[in-house]
């Protein structure tokens, strides 16, 4: 399995990745230990710089291997995810915006980034603006005089807020600002590169008021950042200009004719983070699966008598509060690489710089996929973490096992780069202007990932029914695919069907579609998403060049993923009449429960197939050798002064309370 | 409405106590510092110690008034729970244990807590054991020659484990032992009162290893501790000895004879905590839904024209992630204090000595109730929570703001006391020992706090049919109330059917119940409760006592708690055939969006209602005034060192690293 999902080279560098952390003193770490943030963040930047020197992976390599730098990402990110993004926003957010938004003239700072002469970061969001990013008010207006912008914020409420990197380390930053010419047009939202530091002393530069924000809920060894720019001025060349240029007398020009291939290019450009970052919340959900799994084969806790206890995971409860998170696991290990390899096809077109329909289409296409497979990612890590958690009752809220972390680490993972429920509107605004590109224009439902082209027999899966009678029928992830299919389109028709309803009731555009969102839209996004994940899987499961001894284990996982997922939707099914009677809804239960029952056996080796090793997992009771106890209680006593009285134990012993003595006289 | 709640005493009380807080140096709080565990664990006990000398509410006061003593605790917790629960494991938990199974002769023991001359704490979980508390495996073996108990860990695995106020300042122990006599027979669980520490040096006592177990999720402010004993010898006389004795020969007594009145008793007496940690959840999630509540009505993000951005409340989607929880907390607000009230009748009929057929059957009830509506009141704070920290997008991500620390702290009401999933077949067991009763016995299903009287309608019930036709029926909370009571009854009696089907697979009954549990016993326990809260609040906005100005407003708040909790159980209403077709799904729909859009207006009275003054709640985006921006931006820069470069700038500053320098040559 291990070889089916992985093959050897990557497998390989993976044990390597994880080998050279582990020998390496500066990544050692205690479990559960207490570090100051500002120790945090220190110790972060140390082992990115050792990153540097170890670079795992050459530019050409990448070009060669796009994949290999998800994995590295993958690696990384199970030791520690502060050190990943700080890491990989100064190497590729920086250094990426840059190459995509600038030009020749702008090579200069991604090498010095590349070597750490210098330090980037990527500001867009403010104090009072995240998501309505055209509604930014930090401004650069051009003066012509001397050739520079003058970046400015007009008050605190336009600092650059949440910067990563920029609370320590950044000497540089690419800076979304307000573009003004002389005649004091504004030309819309632009990127610029400021100088905040000197990387010489780390002293902010003049005019630059820059700092940290402060601690988070997780992820502090990143250090995030805020910054005011009192007239700043830089040179114009700084401004990064693909897409639009100011002369050196001012006037502004732009490269482009054709908005509508530029914008869906554009779209598609925004999508690789989120496309990664369902892969970050799928590794978080991964690393408390083996936690939670491996701890609850070896718990063992009541039994039928009251001498033989019997692992936790034996009872049907405990599987079904685990088991269906690993097939979720599996199914978005095929799915996030699956919609890697899309971005990266779509990505090449853009390196070519291909300017045809397929391009802008496919540009289109994976912004509607990254726009919810980011929320369908990072909500089942969420709840799973959170299931995983409970399911190791109190061991699992101790830090030392890490289930808090990676709560923690994940979090964010539903906010940055588009709050989850804001994206999702992106899909359904797609899926919606499909339809409407098919009844108006007849034209045929198909796109360049496929991921649409189900919806083209829109009518006749509306006349589809449930038809299984016995559960046995139900264990083919055939079943479920076939109910998203319907699912899918219901939600469509009956979104579209609400859209116009709110016209009609003559409310204006942005009310109608604010009106839409809630059971219709946004549940529309979600099931074609789930659909989306679902199918693929299941066409793994069917692939020839899938190997048969690892079909059947594959099926069964697929089948209760899409069982599920589908049993939240159970109700729309109901009420759309594809699902009557009580039937159906005993046989999706009683088929997930003896689904759970039949991968219990397996759920050890399924999670040992994707689990780091030891010290990258770092979590007492998931150890590989299911010693809970021995490793949970030498891990409590490798801990620091903890058989120590506390230093303040004067405090207890003298000065004692009288009681009620502060207590007012009434 | 203030007054409607808490009256005029208890208001005066709590700003009493959130006054002294807020005016003692002591209690003085940066938002989001980062502080190290061992100094918050100081900082907690020096605030203990404080308490002891306010001493908020006497003894008599207590006594006269155990609703204020709730009061206390909420207000305490809203500040911190941990130093909450410090001070009230030492005077609550331990000295409740001791008054209640022991005998005059401990007195002196509560005492020495009273005043703090000791410190107790409470051991009944051990490393390897926590649910399955007849497991535990620390022995007390009775030696006559000294009339003395030897308490003995066999090995690390029975050391007890996450015991509060163990960590560092526990003197004394309630050690929850297996009883030998010197025949060797095992007389099975008792508690002992065990001297841990040297109160004059807090040095561990010979033959005690006692520490600290190192970091938790949350409530850092807390010292969990482990303890192992290496035949620690106690005096015969600190046996609990309520339940059962040892004479000084060493021969076991006990004073009961009708084990079942003894059971029932002692089932309700371990309902105290659970029917308060629903209450410290719903603290919880009240505060969290004023730092997202008050955020929302204040932040402003798109809007019909790119000028006049609107405040993110006036979404729908906003509304309908956040509007439901802040009914849910009305729901609660009212479910809890009359639980509560419930919990004290019995607790009378207990001191009262009362060994009557109902206060045996209180004992019961009381124990349905707290096993489930600890896991409705932890888990709708959970999600709640977690809901109201990503509704703040980023800035909820923010430690200052606190939703992060409601969320840790919150974490463990779903584990301690009993894990959620296992509790909630207590209250199964009890539900379903009543239709045994009817069936085979013909008994009246009655109980003495009415919780299950509907149940006796039960064939009646089971024939009635969702018959609403217009959104407007909905919006009484009568349509949902309705529904529950079929659900109930159409659980209760899928799951007698689930459970005879598997016996007659000759499934033994652990295995018989262990299988009943998913999709039927753990449903039925939650729509029991949810029932029960629903009715609870129903009664209230039907109530002559209710000001007419209010039941307005409280309907609507109940109808949508109703409908919103509904919905999660759509599913079932379909498949049992309550309701068909697609209009009742969509009623209930269209009703929870109007409520939630007819709430919102009124939504920030309705959290500054509950909210505590700023001091206590903490957050900078939650303040009263509602100047988000300015409070978020203050709050930034008075973090400590924020604009400084780094202490280990020279870090950045020289030795850069050579990229791919430790790169091995391949």
């Amino acid at each position: 399995m291990v070889r089916f999902i992985d093959g050897e080279d990557i497998l390989t560098f993976k044990q390597h990745v994880f080998k050279t952390l582990e020998n390496d003193p500066l990544f050692a770490r205690q479990s559960g230990e207490d570090i100051a943030m500002e120790k945090m963040r220190e110790l972060t930047f140390l082992r990115v710089k050792q990153l540097f020197r170890y670079d795992f992976i050459t530019k050409d390599e990448a070009m060669a291997n796009p994949w290999k730098t998800a994995v590295l990402s993958d690696c990384l990110g199970m030791y520690d995810w502060s050190m990943t993004s700080k890491y990989s926003l100064n190497k590729g957010m920086f250094g990426a915006t840059i190459a995509n938004s600038g030009s020749r003239r702008h090579h200069k700072y991604v090498e010095n980034t590349d070597n750490m002469t210098t330090f980037g970061c990527f500001a867009l969001t403010e104090l009072s603006h995240g998501s309505n990013t055209r509604a930014m008010r930090t401004t650069a207006t051009y003066d012509p005089s001397t050739q520079e912008f003058v970046i400015n914020s007009p008050d605190y409420e336009a600092a650059k807020f949440w910067v990563g990197n920029l609370g320590k380390t950044a000497t540089h930053a690419v800076v979304f600002a307000q573009l003004y010419t002389p005649d004091q047009v504004c030309h819309g939202l632009h990127s610029f590169i400021v100088p905040v530091r000197d990387p010489n002393t780390l002293l902010s530069l003049p005019g630059v008021m820059a700092g940290d924000i402060g601690k988070k809920l997780g992820q502090n060894g990143l250090d995030n950042g805020f910054v005011m720019f009192n007239n700043v001025r830089i040179p114009r060349e700084n401004l990064l200009n693909k897409t639009g240029d100011v002369t050196s007398d001012g006037h502004y020009i732009t490269p482009f004719k054709d908005s509508n291939k530029r914008f869906g290019a554009s779209l598609g450009a925004l999508s690789g983070g989120r496309v990664y970052i369902t892969r970050m919340a799928l590794t978080n959900l991964k690393l408390a699966l083996v936690v939670a799994i491996r701890f609850s084969a070896t718990r063992r806790q009541f039994g039928p008598k009251d001498s033989d206890e019997i692992p936790v995971l034996e009872y049907q409860l405990q599987q079904w509060r685990l088991i269906p998170y690993l097939a979720a696991a599996y199914a978005l290990e095929h799915f996030t690489k699956s919609i890697f390899m899309n971005f990266v096809e779509f990505q090449i077109g853009q390196m070519m710089n291909s300017k045809d329909d397929i391009q802008a289409e496919m540009g289109r296409e994976i912004h509607a996929i990254g726009c919810s497979s980011k929320p369908l990612g990072s909500w089942t890590a969420q709840k799973g973490i959170q299931e995983c958690r409970e399911a190791c009752g109190g061991h699992g809220y101790l830090a030392m096992n890490r289930l808090g972390d990676l709560r923690d680490d994940n979090d964010p993972n539903c906010t940055y780069e588009g709050d989850n429920n804001l994206l999702l509107q992106q899909t359904s605004n797609y899926l919606l202007s499909w339809l409407h590109a098919k009844h108006h224009d007849g034209m045929r439902i198909e796109s360049p990932f496929h991921s649409v082209d189900f919806l083209d027999d829109f009518q006749k899966i509306l006349g589809s029914k449930f038809t299984p009678t016995a559960m046995e029928e139900c264990m083919d992830s055939a079943v479920p695919l076939a109910a998203y299919n319907w699912l899918v389109c219901f939600l469509l028709e009956e979104s579209q069907k609400r859209i116009e309803q709110q016209r009609a009731l003559s409310k204006d555009e942005f009310e109608t579609s604010n009106n839409s969102q809630v059971y219709y839209c946004r549940s529309l996004a979600i099931a074609y998403i789930e659909q989306n994940c679902l199918r693929r899987f299941h066409e793994q499961t069917m692939d020839q060049t899938t190997p048969a001894s690892l079909r059947p284990v594959l099926s069964k996982l697929c089948a209760l993923y899409g069982l599920w997922s589908l049993s939240n939707h159970m109700a729309t099914l109901y009420q759309g009449n594809y699902m009557s009677g009580r039937k159906p809804a005993e046989l999706v239960q009683m088929a997930i429960l003896t689904l759970c029952s039949q991968l219990k056996d397996d759920a050890v080796a399924l999670v040992d197939i994707f689990a780091p090793t030891d010290f990258i997992l770092n979590s007492p009771i998931g150890n590989a050798d299911g010693q809970l106890y021995k490793n949970l209680w030498s891990t409590v006593l490798q801990g620091s002064q903890v058989l120590d009285r506390p230093f303040w134990w004067k405090e207890f012993c003298s000065d004692k309370p009288v009681v009620g003595s502060l207590r007012p006289k009434l």
